[in-house]
């Protein structure tokens, strides 16, 4: 199995530790959320981490600790069997002096962040989520080594795409297959959000009128699902020749995620969603070449919508009416929905190391959606795409 | 599509404001939870739904409007574009003078409820959740044959085992071959937990040593998974001839989860583990015999463990060691991990229309798990198994 190297671990929680010491809100940060705890731990437990400004980090693991010890580079892994040994061990380890601390304030559920108010009554907690997402914002080249393989597993499914549409397939089925497809090359299985709500099961899947279903998704595409229940993607839909069949899917490779979308159709398409599908393109590479150190993550975003008003889709782009977003790219990494957002109002500037994926997308109402996606990696010259399947429009 | 009946939904509400009123510990409840949105209100958008004890609930939607009222039976369904709206629009559903409300307080993330009480300052909040998850833990006949559609989904999977089970396959290849089976009969992909860092993809195959694999999971079962950055269920693992094979998943239909253990293995079992499956089988038989309304929760745990201590299996009876837990069934629905619980501690007494999964197993350390699942029915007479592939070990 691979672990997390020591090198790596300890770069991650340096970042931490230096923003600690310069924001100076916190003396520490308690890491609870799994992934936050896989990124600055190496294992994803039922633990406490707890990283001081200074000294080295404390892992305090209720289960699995056999596991933690096995993937874990950490030195200082204790094990507790209830939250009420924590502030004995945090004295022991000394750390009972904390008086002001950070916890993950954008995933910790009320109810958790009540229990540990409760384990330290004094202590003042204030919310470690901006911090500990900026420092997971800027990938080393283990992660992005990481994103490359995810890629390789999304164009496993878009080559078994081509394979699979045929007029007639049902949305669901061929889902099946494709996911299937993934799953065979070390796909996670789980995509993994952060933000409250939303939910993903590999990403959209989508053709025709369903392309054009709004959902209550943050993302430019919904779809009908199969139920009310889990409304988005895929549903029971017949494929038809000469409609845009978009797949959406995302890769997962040890964690990392890999965000790409590419455009099929079963003999061609309507000469305007061609036309649509390739303002998309043009939109991606005119960002991709704009995409440098020290521009603003809202100038992408600005420059994005400019040249899809220029091209007459001001209307549509990003889809139409109240379910038009705001954005046009997101961070990926051990999450899918990572900083910075290209959206208008981020004031983030691009730096080497961020990994983006950018997703023009232009939706015709009661038609469907086309688009592109690529996930790329910011560098200090032009950006490099980390997905690898062909851009343009597979026709069948 | 299947929406949920406004008879369905005006039961659900009923019963809620009943226990309002009963508990009179708020005058409403503030629903932001996407499941308990869709129990409530038939669809799962982005919205608040406000329950008070007297009258008509109100559903405010962000997004999807149109989804929201192609998919809810409700009455009373609002837009609004930004929080800072939702005041005003209480306000103007005569809901203007609430002073103490229930929010989801095991689900809502801290910034989320931080956000609430910024927009009513003089607003209390309590915790809803135990009065919500106790009204979802009874089901109407409605529920039940969806999570009957969940269990034929299951079913499937498990034929699909046994079609696919052969010496060196690989754990994940075996994964990818029954997730797809699901998923091309409508599982919905999704499987949902309501825990905070619960996740699972459709479930645990765990063959030979892998079964005896700890976790962070709160479950008997863990497995290393691929990697640490999702480590549980199927690895790269060979399966081997004469070794326990766990397939330990969930059908989910229109949202209900149908959780069934089935034990496979190609040639025969070693004689200590063809015996614990036995017990297994024995120990869910007889909490099969005495599941009837009235019985405590904690009473059919401990029926159980004491049958397994005299079967000789107390120290390997849902696992070993620290990873021992201590339960031996959950409430299943629209979530995995619903109540209650069947373990030491639970009072709740069993009532009609609980559905509940039945899961003793086994561990040998070093070597695998056995066991067997299935979820069932309470009624007034004996309970309904509502899962439906046979339940003895299938040796290929």
């Amino acid at each position: 199995m691979d672990t997390i190297p020591g090198t790596e671990l300890a770069g991650r929680i340096g970042r931490l530790q230096r923003q600690l010491c310069d924001a100076a809100d916190a003396e520490a940060v308690v890491v609870r959320q799994d992934v936050d705890l896989l990124y600055f731990s190496g294992t994803a437990q039922d633990a406490w981490m707890v990283i001081h400004r200074d000294g080295p980090p404390l892992l305090l693991v209720r289960r699995s600790l056999e596991r933690a010890r096995q993937e874990s580079a950490l030195d200082r892994i204790v094990p507790f069997s209830s939250g009420r040994e924590i502030p004995a061990l945090l004295a022991a380890h000394g750390l009972g002096h904390l008086r002001r601390v950070g916890l993950e304030f954008d995933v910790l559920p009320v109810e958790e962040y009540t229990r540990i108010g409760r384990l330290f009554p004094t202590m003042q907690f204030v919310d470690a989520s901006p911090l500990i997402r900026r420092v997971r914002m800027i990938k080393s080249p283990y992660e992005v080594e990481r994103i490359r393989a995810a890629a390789r597993i999304a164009d496993r499914m878009a080559q078994r795409m081509r394979e699979a549409l045929r007029p007639g397939r049902v949305e669901l089925e061929l889902a099946a297959e494709i996911e299937a497809e993934g799953r065979r090359h070390g796909h996670q299985g789980l995509v993994r959000t952060r933000r409250f709500n939303q939910a993903l099961h590999y990403g959209h899947l989508l053709s025709g009128e369903n392309g054009a279903v709004a959902s209550a998704q943050d993302s430019a595409t919904g779809g009908t699902g199969l139920s009310p229940a889990f409304g988005n993607s895929v549903g029971h839909r017949r494929i038809q020749a000469h409609e845009p069949v978009v797949l959406d899917y995302v890769g997962v490779f040890e964690g990392y995620h890999a965000d790409q979308t590419r455009l099929f159709t079963i003999g061609a398409l309507p000469a305007d969603m061609t036309q649509a599908q390739d303002a998309c393109v043009e939109i991606l590479e005119d960002a991709l070449v704009h995409l440098r150190p020290g521009i603003r993550a809202g100038e992408v975003y600005g420059r994005a919508v400019a040249l899809a008003d220029r091209r007459g889709y001001a209307d549509r782009f990003m889809n139409t009416g109240a379910a038009q977003v705001s954005f046009i790219g997101h961070g990926v990494g051990l999450e899918l929905d990572e900083i910075p957002v290209l959206a208008r109002q981020s004031d983030l500037m691009l730096e080497p190391g961020m990994t983006l994926a950018i997703e023009p997308k232009i939706v015709f109402p009661g038609r469907g959606v086309v688009g592109v996606e690529d996930t790329v990696l910011v560098t200090t010259g032009p950006p490099e795409c980390l997905t690898i399947t062909p851009r343009g429009l597979v026709v069948l």
